[in-house]
């Protein structure tokens, strides 16, 4: 009987300009297929140091931890959620895109009651609205995102980790998409406990999530009444294989993704967090005029958008799936469509990390021009 | 102020003959570094279509859901645990290892009642205190391992699979150092539900966690009362994911990880699953010789020695971490020492995959050879 064949991958030479994963830095592929050695190898747990110090530069923190999760970004939400949530816990969790749900299905997953803040998607949480929640509940955190993949808006902080202090509970922020491109500063902003991912503006593949939390996020921890629900996720465990002193065999850690996600550090050490956060709100800012020139709606409330990702509305009558289908085939250029309920509703452009700069924007413009031309469309529409 | 310099990654060309990571086949890493395309991009999708085809092969079975979970072993056989088992559920968990342990510690993170059936480290389990458990208990589930890492044990499994069955049990196999390496063939031996890894017989990076389950055991996952507790870690959603029809974004799979696993599933395929059996069995057979030529006694009870891993006494009078020193630094060579009550006890060597052939044997052999020599051991001791 014959056999099937399995031929070669050849993967075609996409510039990813959506919602993430990013392109890789080359700088990064090389790192990734350096010899592999052991996770105990005493050469790896150099790396491992290494890495935690230029997660917590990338993180501004002085965080005792800061590691990544062996997982997808979810893995490191629910790592956040699943450490800190006991059953009949309380927690806000703020909700205006797709992500925050996320965030609100773990809680309830590990027992906890999940208070939900809610304004529409696109526009940015209230705190009024949280510190209502917080004065009528017993919270044990707020749980917000930072920069909401799904909608393209950026969450400011500060007066919101102020409240929730007041009140005695614990901020997390997901930072999926602002780490390493849009301002972020866990220790100043008091932020107790963040996760991302490596993928986004760090230009790294897939498959780690990096993660901080301060003493009174641990302390929270370390008190726990039960277990935490995950055996995977526990940081307290996760955390002596990753610490200097006592280190403890956990489980067998991407060790590949662990030297490239070390080497998407140090180019973002030798950027410098300003800079590249000066690079990405520049590159954005010509990005959502050129949109604008085009005739295209910003979805986004326009005095919060992220500097990684920008949403515009799919105008009328056009397409959502043909344009991307155009982009894709004729330029091989992906951006993404909405989520949920933003179906064919928006399109999502990401400059994240290498990504985020002049050529691409140009490029991704003239193209997505070319494409709705094509699908009929013209700016007097 | 200065700032700290991180220099370039330099890591040792080591060769891994310990209890995995193995070494990675060079075809699997130039498949890592292929250009990244998005999560579902219709070319990445073709990839997964023919990765879930490739896993069926290397797992034989017919199962609809065999998929890679994104995450090391552990978070496999944490998502084969939390998937089955709910509040208050009975499973009998076989514990002859350090692995077994840790799934009885899983099960009970779900609120489960772990009845365990316990042997000697290094010894097989008896199916008959496998049958008494059963027969005075309401188990939903048996697990049991295949390989145990930790000891080199090889445990048989069609006897345990018809008794599990006579009592309405699922069994469930952590085959995390068989797959792909020793004989192992899910439908055939009536195995349900089966989690492995990609980094050790697959010869593939750390990262990447094949599960497969049976309609069986899908049936019981769609028969929950309630929800399983791991968000990134249910079945149901991450399947929809994966299936061919009705495909649905859950979360960022490790793309480039996807694409190495493809590739070390096709480098089997292409070998032949009979092959590689033989082959790894013919290596640990002329390992084992050499051990004992040496005068080194064999751990594991030898009517049961794994294919891919073997077991021996460190012998009285020398530290075995000077020895594994030697090994490391002398020779850039890495084998494993023992875990929980092992530690000090024995050493495991791994011949796992691409590093299961004869260059490996005799070269291991003379390395420890001459590193025992040096630490005042000889044969007459």
């Amino acid at each position: 009987m014959s056999r099937k064949n399995y031929g070669d991958l050849k993967p075609p030479e996409r510039l990813l300009l959506g919602a993430g994963p990013s392109n890789i830095d080359p700088r990064v592929l090389r790192a990734l297929t350096l010899p592999i050695v052991e996770h105990l190898d005493p050469y790896f747990t150099e790396v491992m140091n290494e890495t935690v110090e230029l997660l917590r530069y990338a993180f501004r923190t002085n965080n005792r931890l800061a590691l990544p999760i062996s997982g997808s970004g979810s893995a490191g939400m629910e790592s956040a959620v699943c450490n800190i949530i006991e059953k009949d816990d309380e927690a806000i969790v703020c909700v205006n895109g797709f992500f925050g749900e996320r965030i609100s299905e773990m809680v309830q997953r590990c027992g906890g009651k999940s208070i939900e803040v809610r304004s529409e998607w696109g526009k940015t949480i209230e705190s009024e609205l949280v510190e209502d929640s917080l004065a009528n509940s017993n919270a044990k955190a707020v749980f917000i995102v930072h920069a909401e993949t799904s909608t393209g808006i950026l969450q400011p902080l500060k007066k919101i980790s102020t409240i929730a202090h007041e009140y005695d509970a614990l901020l997390i922020v997901d930072t999926v998409t602002s780490l390493g491109g849009c301002e972020l500063s866990i220790d100043d902003w008091g932020i107790d406990l963040c996760f991302s991912a490596s993928q986004k503006c760090l230009s790294c593949p897939p498959g780690l999530a990096p993660i901080t939390a301060n003493e009174k996020a641990i302390n929270t921890i370390r008190s726990r009444k039960t277990k935490v629900q995950s055996w995977y996720l526990d940081l307290s465990t996760i955390e002596k294989y990753w610490s200097e002193n006592n280190r403890a065999y956990h489980h067998t850690a991407p060790i590949l993704l662990v030297y490239a996600l070390r080497e998407g550090l140090r180019i973002l050490y030798e950027e410098r967090l300003e800079n590249r956060w000066a690079r990405h709100k520049e590159n954005i800012q010509m990005l959502v005029e050129g949109l604008e020139d085009i005739g295209l709606e910003i979805y986004t409330d326009k005095a919060h958008i992220c500097p990684s990702i920008a949403a515009v509305k799919v105008p009328e009558g056009v397409k959502d799936e043909e344009v991307r289908r155009r982009l894709r085939e004729e330029y091989n250029i992906t951006i993404s469509g909405g989520l949920g309920a933003l179906k064919e509703k928006i399109w999502r452009i990401g400059l994240m990390g290498i990504n985020s700069n002049r050529k691409n924007v140009v490029l991704v413009l003239e193209a997505l021009k070319s494409a709705l031309k094509k699908e009929g469309y013209s700016k007097s529409n």
